[in-house]
């Protein structure tokens, strides 16, 4: 039960509060939980109670919460220089540096950078560079973009139109033109008896079915996560972007990884596109851009998107967009941190070498009679809860499978997130042996105990 | 001529940006300016050149480049809690305490307060609320913005399509259902003959017709600068808040204040709602609400709008809506800060106590035969070139006049805003009477030098 006096900070925070993607019900039963502190991968509550968090925070605290080179470098950067934008030809040196720094990680020989300050201003940024793009080369009806059902791009009425999530229904969303392909997810979507082969070629045919009806010069690019995140961790089926990428290519549509949750190493390698061996368009990033340190988004055009935007921009002289804090000195001098750190000082690494422990224990949950799947890369991954194995039957939606789940695992200290039916596992890349086996060990007990307790054990 | 080294700032920052709202033939003809510091009012350059920035950076950096408290608060929470989220009903303790300061400021007895990273996203998510309130109450037809030409209210493609410029032409923007009211700019708007009482009521009849047009029941919210800022500087005609809000609430219609530029001090109250005696449905703050050091917006829903709010939201158990770093701890402790430093610190008294000099200031250069007027509020006026003063004729577009006046007081150490064929002042609040001195006599330098050379002398 919450601590309900008026000055808890529960009562404090339900006060004066308008919460975004919470659980009212919850709030209601439980109380916020209002944190002071963080240790590592773990945070602490104000009564003091410590949870190992396997969500990263939101897949972004990468080098978990407190990292002294992180701390120290947004520290030197606020006593040198806290605060410029990046309008009118004037920028910070830090700023200069990470876009440099940015082409040179990216997959890309050759690249310009454009900064937001997240992931949803990126995506919504990207789009509207591909309509200015679409009038400067004489093409204004090429305005739709194409993106799957489950896919999650941001909250931005853009981003979210690009979403493919049923509750964007409820804002009256997508705006028209914004067309959602099928979720490349062959354990779901797979027809009986359609090998992975064979969905993926019907995905790469409802493409170019897709582009036929539309109208090619209808379309201004295709985003796709390399692996969905919000959508519940779901890689592509096998061999889909080398399936798709070429249809797309033959049709003159951009192809944009959105690298918000992939990026950075969360899949095993700096970028999803790499791990998947592809070379999209853009890329979109955020989250482990700044280990979560600061607000941050970018979009990193490739050369030929760069070379046509920036032609584009010259004809009329100038691009006309940009947020407040686009390039922030100290976001990008965390930025530059960060990238060092993930890249240099082990976390990378961490993630390889810990990727076949985290397999090893989803492997071993995955084998419960109602686990239908696991699924994941790197260090993300999801736990499919089924009523039935065989037929791959859902649990009947009132149960909130996966909320008691992630509520027990939240009474018991560790912090995993329920996303439909599944249960999403995201762990900071500093995670050691011990602290991985703490998170496998009690997300255990959890679905052992609440199986149990609806009669399904 | 910048300097076109390959290993300069300049060479460096143009081969990886994309530039956004930057005049390319001046990156081309002077090169990018990278900064590495500030001090106080001024910020300075890789070369060690210095300049007054009489921009506050981009409005925001109201208390300077190097203010010592807010670099310590800003340390100290990297010390402390260096990032989380405010979804799934968790939530850092700064953000409570944020939440309770900023409806505690605000006009509303009572209010809630959803957190997004910039102006353009809280903006966005404002559309977004009213839309998700429109279909929760059974009006899902209610989705149309009202704004006026010349205002300004972000990037994002909905936020842009609020923002009554016609560069957004160049994106295909806006997207159908906003619809742009006339600028209540009564030198400039007003007809020949025409009271500023006339004008006020002429336009309060045009937001009738509007209505009566466009159908109340289409129509989910007006949002409004109290002073438009990046249109110009244009404080509302006599009377506007006054005439039009009865119109809104009579419609049912509810009037926002984007408070972006205004909040927080710089029309010489805490709100520019205060400074024109009205008390809109909700607020959208960003920029001095953490004087630039960290990005961060805000929504302020007055009691009304968070009252059905919170029961459309109960009602489906969750507002699908937010964004990774929505009130992230720094930004946070920042504004907690900030808040005191701009209330309690001394700074929104040094804006009282600075408008007369300033008002005096621009008194005095709008004396000169080629400027139409000078218009502002508190820290934050404009002044408008004209080739004829009785008439208002503009200078021909082609001779750039107020990029050559920036230009000029660039070289001269001065930072001031072409916008149209005005010149922007917004100094910070923190400006001395020598600095404000030192800013006036080299802007007069600059419009004497610049209208000799154009032969307007």
């Amino acid at each position: 039960m919450p601590d309900t006096a008026a000055n808890s900070w529960e009562a404090r925070a339900e006060a004066a509060t308008f919460y975004g993607f919470t659980d009212l019900p919850s709030i209601h039963a439980r109380g916020t939980v209002v944190l002071t502190h963080g240790e590592g991968p773990y945070i602490v509550d104000t009564h003091g109670r410590r949870y190992l968090d396997a969500n990263s925070g939101l897949w972004n605290m990468v080098a978990g919460f407190d990292h002294a080179g992180l701390a120290a470098a947004a520290k030197a950067q606020y006593d040198r220089f806290p605060g410029y934008h990046a309008f009118f030809g004037r920028m910070s040196d830090q700023t200069v540096m990470l876009s440099e720094k940015l082409v040179e990680v990216s997959p890309f020989d050759r690249g310009r950078v454009f900064y937001t300050n997240s992931g949803s201003e990126a995506n919504d940024t990207l789009a509207k560079m591909l309509w200015f793009l679409a009038g400067a080369e004489g093409a204004p009806e090429r305005r739709k973009i194409l993106t799957r059902v489950n896919s999650y791009h941001g909250v931005t009425a853009v981003s979210a139109s690009m979403t493919g999530k049923p509750y964007n229904a409820l804002f009256g969303l997508p705006l028209p033109g914004f067309v959602h392909l099928t979720c490349p997810h062959y354990w779901r979507e797979g027809r009986p008896g359609e090998t992975e082969g064979e969905f993926t070629a019907r995905l790469a045919a409802e493409l170019e079915e897709v582009i036929a009806r539309e109208g090619a010069e209808t379309i201004a690019g295709f985003f796709a996560e390399p692996v969905m995140g919000a959508g519940g961790v779901i890689p592509p089926s096998a061999g889909y972007f080398q399936a798709i990428q070429p249809i797309l290519k033959r049709h003159g549509i951009p192809l944009v990884a959105d690298e918000v949750i992939c990026g950075f190493g969360r899949t095993g390698e700096v970028w999803g596109c790499e791990t998947y061996g592809f070379v999209p368009d853009a890329i979109i990033s955020s989250k482990a851009l700044t280990a979560g340190y600061f607000p941050m988004g970018a979009v990193i055009l490739g050369s030929d998107l760069a070379d046509r935007l920036h032609a584009a921009a010259e004809a009329v002289e100038e691009f006309p967009h940009g947020f407040t804090a686009s390039g922030h000195p100290v976001g990008c001098a965390i930025a530059l941190k960060a990238i060092d750190v993930i890249l240099n000082e082990g976390l990378l690494d961490n993630v390889r070498a810990m990727t076949p422990r985290f397999e090893a224990g989803m492997q071993r949950l995955a084998e419960h009679p109602h686990i239908g799947e696991w699924r994941g890369k790197g260090l993300m991954g999801a736990l499919e809860a089924v009523a039935d194995k065989a037929t791959k039957t859902p649990f009947p939606s009132d149960l909130s499978v996966s909320e008691r789940i992630a509520n027990t695992c939240t009474d018991h200290g560790l912090i995993c997130r329920p996303l439909g039916q599944s249960i999403v596992l995201c762990p900071p890349f500093i995670l050691t042996e011990a602290q991985m086996d703490e998170m496998f060990d009690k997300l255990e007990a959890a679905l052992t105990r609440v199986f149990a307790e609806i009669g399904a054990g």
